[in-house]
């Protein structure tokens, strides 16, 4: 029995519930997950990249103790994958950034997808990681919901029809795949699959498989990101 | 308990020992393997890109039977991933190749990797489907053993041994990890662990975990590869 | 006098006679072309990947018996390029794809060109043969006129009218040339010389000289493709 | 006259003098300079990731402050220009990132030029921060002196002798110029005029000038980033 | 006290009185500026390559004198930056191209940004010149006024009216700022300062200031374009 | 009976007899040849691009006549395919680039291909074009011979010693063709043929093909480049 952190990197549980409930779809018995949320006063959301600053010190600290109780890995549960590249300088367990595994993901699954944004503010950072990540190419469009996350929370249903929407616009700029930069509501996994022609992929769910992954692999042949350059650790 | 088929798409049963000792180390007791290879007669290595061809018909036909009978997940198990485009309009259930797996597998683990290969022969295919893949640039260098599949039966120890000096030489080239093109065998794994300052990745190792991620999703959210554009099946 | 073998791989003799008049408009005295299509049951058109397996053996066969007798190139009449790797594994003689040929000429007509598709199926596996061939930079768009090979058959005034429509749309896209990705009706040449502000290409009509000047550089050089390493044949 | 803020975001004024000799040998009389280094306690130099996470903040509180007092420029005084996004979202005047600047200058002065970084470490961030910028393909290589930023305080003849020496071998890769990733000591300065065939430019000046630049654009056309989508500042 | 010379390599005054007006606007006392146009007869505006062509002995020509005289820098005052490496080529001292540097001052203030051309008939070269700089993955769409010059002199506010058209649709294609590819009407500052939500840069003002920087850069360090190669100049 | 022009761009007629030989080797009866090179007094080789520029208008003028006259297609004899842009936006007639038609050619034969050039000098506008033409990742290496045109004239033996030399460091590069950037001595061809594992292409030979499979086209069809655009002609 291994276990995975779970980092939702605000200062609100609010995202936890429905991110258990993701993760308990998918869920292999033989990973146990522990889902963690930051202290009360931290950004709630994490639509600005000085919000991402601000939560990371908090989050490298649970991924710490973490290491030292011997998970097997740890997961940055923000689509924006931030602290990705300090995470895995800082520690030896498998660091999972949401986007990245999602997007290396969707690349087996078509040729081209499309990315839902809340906002077009999102897009910049967005495109910039998969563009690091290299699969660029593969990316057919970036739509966008124009919904801020605390509007996403207030209106689903609204969230869910936009979804749809700017779905089927990337089905025109040629997406074979849609993943969508937020945990998906169960309410649009039921829309989605009546209502559009391709498969929606929730980050939540490729992330947590890939983190049972990358866990297996470390547990069971110690092999993890290498450190001889780039995530070679700061001298103790 | 789900079911993955990997098929060692020759005509020789000489691979599947050593592909089930790989799994064994990595395998979830959540997913059975059955391992496959093909009619005796058929090329005994795929070196050449017309033995890939020759050895996809009855590939399919395994693929085919294991859908049939319910299996989650099917593996092709050669570095030239050949067929996928193929299989995946053939098939329903996620088809994983070796090599892309890998390669996704690889980009979280390190800026840069560098792909071992047997021989000079074996890399313009190789590039060419990390250049499809679009991770071409995540990709230090080729380095080549310039051992043919049945030199390296003949040699194991030379095989280990131009494998270490190739890594070596690949970290000169900036890789941070190193992708073998077959299974690394056991006293590789060995060497590699003592005598390279960055890991050497399994791609059996990736791939069949990634089989296990990808059969995972599609049994539990019938999520698979999307079907409507390029993998759209021929009609009955 | 060189000869040249004209390999249309589906199993209809159907495009022979539109492909003998394409090659006539254009062809040089000097190479004489012989047309073949496959054996009856074999699949009529190709717009799925699987039916592009199943007539490569037959189309092999006929490229060696070509070789065999002195051809001097052989043409894959299919603008999905299929087995054009294998079969420059296989010979000798050049082999020409329709889509790789007709693709680097258009580079030199135009900064950026379309390709119009029969349907958005076509577009994965095209724009990927686009990007391994390198010049996927140069393209403007595909656009799709959303009919089969067989609507095709029975609307040819339709099969005009959508792809002088999505010629226009090309234009918008920025393209200074449409190239088609079947050979270009004679009904479509004359609207299209009057109704559209940029040159149409034929794939056809490019192939065919293409396959002319590597014949000629063949047969008086003994130039063609380079086997020492991706396309070195397997042995004997 | 206007005013720029140099941070060297080190809890060390050991970089300081040397910036201010740097910039006094390009600086134009309307531009008044500012350096600030950290306070003791913080990391002495970022050649790890994490570092340049913990001196954020507090070069924030600077930049802030400069902003307020109505500067029209501050600088990122290290190669790695961390934080660079989020400064560019907390503030309206011109951030600008000494890696940014000056491989951006580079490209006007030759086709290919080569980094010089002091270990192979810092390779990974840099490329990645070449490939966002978008001209790692006029990047001719990556060249290391192997010696750490405490090694090069220690050994001020060894630095300049490697990197000559690395300069050299960079011509070999076909670099018309050089940049390296830290400022450029004048004694080595002194020795590239006389033994390099190409030119090696200080990063510290490059960055200064557009400093230099970006503030008087600034100041006197109000123009800086765009803050409508990517730097789009948090709500107060 | 320095000297820049900004050539506007046309056969016409037409443009310098504005030319001087933008200069003025951000000119640093440190720097004089020398404005010439070339003589009657040769073409007055340069839509056309020949015309490039035409016009580009008597601007060298222009330029080796200034450079005889100990002037700073030189400035081709034409966004296709025809003859840049030519002029580098004969020349010690900094050529600026006005798109080469604005494109270059453009990426360190959004993402992505959009450059408006006067007809579609200017995008095939400058997006050309976009790829050779290398910077092509940062431009999110050309934009058309379809106004040649000749039209956009004889009617300056419907030039003023496009502009800003089709800066709201680069808006939707993700742009971050905008880039003319003409100097910038004092009239359309205005219009655009109010009626955008996001930065309208003008070449003309990022062009001085870096022919600004790139003068001030080669009098105080002697460092210019490299000659070692590309640059190398023609013996004598 | 088509006439196709070919110019060599130099006011010397040192290369006109070799060029034809070359041509004769592979021409046509087809097409007839004429090669023209320029006045004397005009550089004598084009190693440095200001030299390209003092013959394109004398290049024009031959181009101008040819097309008067009826020709069906005109070649730009030199590697730097100079003043490309500017012929196609002059005239109608096919204007066939020596670098462009070649490496579009070589593009067939191989995964990846060498260029060989004399002078590192001529590196980075060769890539620039290769850049340009879009097909980079194509060219596995540059190599340079380190002998200027005169001296190649100098010393043939010579020439073709280091030619076969850089070849072979080309096949460690990953070369599975080398594409020379002069005509191909009649001596080196056969060394070639003898001490090298992979083709050496003459662009020469490609590029005369080229040419009379673009005449044929244009004369037969009245396909030449696109001209809505980029190749739009001035107004007369």
């Amino acid at each position: 029995m291994g276990r995975i952190l779970w980092v939702n990197p605000v200062g609100s549980d609010a995202f936890d519930a429905e991110t258990a409930e993701v993760i308990e779809g998918v869920r292999s018995p033989e990973h146990e997950v522990v889902i963690r949320s930051l202290a009360d006063g931290l950004p709630t959301h994490l639509e600005y990249h000085l919000h991402e600053h601000v939560v990371f010190e908090p989050m490298l600290e649970l991924m710490r103790e973490a290491e030292a109780d011997g998970f097997d890995a740890a997961v940055v549960g923000c689509f924006y994958d931030g602290g990705l590249r300090e995470l895995r300088e800082a520690l030896d367990l498998p660091v999972v950034g949401m986007a990245e595994a999602s997007m290396l993901f969707a690349c087996s699954l078509g040729h081209r997808f499309s990315i839902l944004v809340g906002r077009r503010k999102w897009i910049p950072k967005m495109r910039d990681n998969a563009i690091t990540v290299g699969i660029d190419r593969r990316i057919a469009s970036f739509r966008s919901l124009e919904m801020s996350i605390p509007e996403m929370f207030e209106d689903p249903a609204e969230l869910d029809r936009r979804a749809i929407e700017q779905s089927l616009l990337a089905v025109e700029d040629g997406a074979e795949l849609v993943l969508f930069s937020e945990l998906v509501p169960a309410t649009l996994v039921e829309r989605a699959a009546v209502e559009l022609p391709i498969p929606l992929l929730d980050p939540g769910v490729a992330c947590w498989k890939w983190a049972e992954m990358a866990a297996d692999i470390y547990r069971r042949t110690g092999l993890g990101h290498g450190r001889a350059f780039g995530y070679e650790a700061p001298p103790v």
